[in-house]
């Protein structure tokens, strides 16, 4: 490829421009980025890339246009560069959800033009081009959605893309990926944003400082609840559905979870705690872990 | 200290084991360990101690008596050392709950025995003596339990037993112990392993392979849902009505975040997002975890 556009230039974005350049896919990046933080620091970085001015000339010569930023910010983005779009153009995105977003989108989109969407599912709790790294999608997951009116050759394009930047790609719509990541990813999330907000209630409640003691489980919570907010706030909106559903079948199961404790089912609870063992193995199996114990990170 | 029996050589009992011959604190240590696996594990690790037997000339000659076997199975182990028991040895365990236990126990112990409870934060979701380090409880909290009538001279040896093994000290009543690791530990346990249990329900209902997608957050908590089933199961009963408190909680704050998202109100999700970061910088600043990104373990 000869240019690429990257909008949106965080941890995930920085990640894509390194990868790229590691892996000599592109020529020249090409950066649009909103957040002068951002832009001070991919200077201070040194990270090889241009920052966009001229879109009426530059956009139309785009070979792979890659939009890295908030789900929130897709439309004001687009609208800035819709009209120079090349339908020759890829245009895809790293975004955690996809239907509705996919929905909205071409309802905007220049007449003619293909939006791809892709799902690398690496990330971390952390924020900002200072943490991105050209290995963050080694051997991880890449989703390609893949719809009726899927342009074929750009699918083909992207797969060699996220194949050359390090990851295994599976295609799925764009509601199947909706419906597998609200379990996955968003409950899970959710979740842990919930436990901490609990333990903080729990606190002011009865005035006992029991943060100190959080090695014992919440601490590994707390990680996971220390995310991007406007990331996941996008996030629980745009798939706002599929996370009631997960929410209500997990509500439903606690319910269960807490009858049996009340009542003192022994051999129910042995279940459920030998049954989660066994899921524990697939994921390691299936490598999305590794086997190794954890006592905490010193 | 001359001699000390520690009944249960698990994960924690043969980390207790390897950090007192590293620090040199008793010249014997014994075991009472009912699992001949273990038994068979212990041998072929070479750990220095001795299988207890001759209980009536060995008991009363014991230092201190550390129970490390699981919650349910202390009265059976209490049984077979209750008659021999001397009142000058110090007597504790390290289990996870503390107020139900200490009031069955006090019932069956011997006349003029002291039980002085310990709870030293440390752990993994591995299991069995080949996990077991002399550095598990490196500058991890030890709970130590103090009621009115504790003995005194029992927990200032604890105090410095738990110390030299390497722990910091708190003191609380055993009431305070239940409420707070129903929140910090408890809680966050029994909701990996319901989330995990939710995952499995959604993936048999919908006929879709998800667990190979885990590395968006499903895997940190499988992880934890992986630990002991046994202890886990006890830890739940022992403490029902702290862990069915802290349930309710959880619930409550759960059902008002579906609330937020069913009618998308943004302000209000944004602030909870940004609340629980800022548990996370605390316990950040209190050594509870390590200021390092996780990008997932490769």
């Amino acid at each position: 490829m000869n240019k690429i556009l990257i909008i949106g230039c965080g941890l995930i974005g920085s990640s894509v421009l390194r990868a790229v350049h590691k892996k000599k896919i592109a020529k020249k990046i090409f950066i649009l980025e909103k957040s002068k933080n951002n832009i001070s620091k991919i200077k201070k970085l040194n990270l090889k890339c241009q920052i966009i001015k001229d879109f009426k000339n530059e956009i139309p010569k785009m070979d792979m246009i890659i939009f890295c930023t908030h789900l929130s910010n897709y439309e004001e983005a687009l609208k800035k560069i819709n009209k120079f779009l090349n339908k020759k153009t890829i245009i895809t995105d790293v975004g955690s959800t996809k239907n509705l977003i996919l929905q909205k989108i071409r309802k905007k989109l220049k007449k003619g033009v293909f939006w791809t969407p892709s799902h690398p599912i690496a990330g971390s709790e952390v924020s900002g081009p200072e943490f991105g790294h050209s290995n963050l999608f080694k051997n991880k997951w890449c989703v390609l959605i893949k719809e009726k009116n899927s342009n074929k050759k750009h699918l083909k394009k992207l797969n060699k893309f996220w194949k050359k930047v390090g990851c295994k790609i599976v295609m799925m719509n764009s509601q199947q990926h909706d419906h597998i990541f609200a379990i996955t990813s968003h409950l899970p999330h959710l979740i842990a944003y919930n436990i901490v907000k609990t333990a903080l209630d729990f606190e002011k409640k009865r005035k006992s400082n029991l943060i100190k003691f959080s090695a014992g489980g919440l601490r590994d919570f707390s990680r996971i609840a220390a995310s991007n907010e406007i990331m996941w706030r996008d996030v629980f909106l745009s798939n706002k559905k599929n996370i009631i559903l997960a929410i209500n079948l997990f509500v439903k199961n606690l319910n269960a979870f807490k009858r049996d404790i009340s009542i003192k089912n022994s051999n129910k609870i042995i279940k459920k705690l030998t049954l989660t063992k066994k899921v524990r193995k697939k994921i390691i199996q299936l490598k999305q872990d590794v086997n190794l114990p954890d006592f905490g990170r010193n």
